[in-house]
């Protein structure tokens, strides 16, 4: 029993070695090619290390990584979607629960249960660690675009509207990182990164 | 002052992006290219949340994602070491030390020093989380040899011997999953994905 338990939980990271080939819009900031939805995670969860003193008081940044650490593995059935293509976005909720329930389902019930909520937690956006996480989901991004000269929003000939719209849930977590992030948006459209 | 600090904490983040470059001897488990070192320190930190309850016990396992998330940004300067590679082996330390002062000193003082304490940690191998943190990165390319038919160990004619001797280590943090790793070995073996 305790080898089969065992035997469930390595079978999963065998599984989510696939994230690893989910490729997302954003390019790496040498621009050399798209960035994957695993080392996203990953520079998400540093990310998270160094940035928490700019949190809403008292958020629980452990709870943070590993809510970083699992919000994309869904994206090994759902794949991953553009947050500018309205089209996409439409089916994505249904595409993604049933990822999670046959990703999170191969492992012993109460991991599944456990990584379930932590999802589920990301996704509801109701405490102030779920709030954090996406400000930095949606910090990340720009900082991509800013330093590859806008080359994921040009492609896509995004406009300064969209991105404010899009992103201005970062100002829900954090004031001070949506001061920071407006104003590499304005410095984008200077710099013609993306449309007026 | 706020705000170099905020452009401090930037900055290191998007250089750490280039450990998004820095590819690893293992390959994905399907086989199709090398891993990176930025997707590998976030399957390895998915792998602590799951196995923690085979680690020593008391472990702080954010503690242990902690130092899994950054261990191997040294990387960025210094490569990534094949861990069957003696010679390069040999000034491993001096490199990695070198990258570790240029990179985390690109953090505001008291994170360059909290970054550095958690790399030193990994690096000295004194504490449990420390252990358990270098038993999973020791286990996680097993898997992946033994779901590539052992293409890494193949191609650098990697024997069991070899095997044993390195990832013995596993076995100081957790018997149980250094029993299941000798097994993987000897069924590698059997199979020929790694010689007798």
């Amino acid at each position: 029993m305790e080898s089969e338990r065992l035997s469930q939980q390595l079978q999963f990271i065998v599984e989510i070695d696939k994230l690893k080939t989910v490729l997302r819009q954003s390019y790496l900031t040498n621009g050399e090619r798209h960035e994957n939805s695993a080392e996203h995670s990953w520079h998400l969860a540093v990310m998270a290390m160094l940035l928490g003193e700019h949190a809403e008081e008292g958020v629980d940044l452990c709870q943070v990584l590993r809510m970083l650490l699992v919000h994309d593995i869904v994206e090994i059935d759902a794949g991953d979607t553009y947050c500018y293509d309205e089209e996409a976005d439409s089916g994505k909720a249904d595409r993604e629960r049933q990822a999670a329930d046959r990703i999170f389902g191969l492992l012993p019930g109460d991991q599944a249960d456990g990584l379930r909520e932590l999802w589920d937690e990301y996704e509801a956006q109701i405490t102030p660690e779920a709030r954090f996480a996406m400000a930095l989901d949606h910090l990340m991004p720009l900082l991509h675009n800013y330093h590859t000269e806008g080359k994921s929003w040009r492609e896509h000939a995004i406009t300064k509207d969209q991105v404010l719209a899009h992103n201005a849930c970062i100002g829900d977590s954090s004031p001070r990182l949506w001061h920071f992030a407006e104003a590499m948006i304005e410095e984008g459209v200077a710099r013609g990164y993306l449309g007026a």
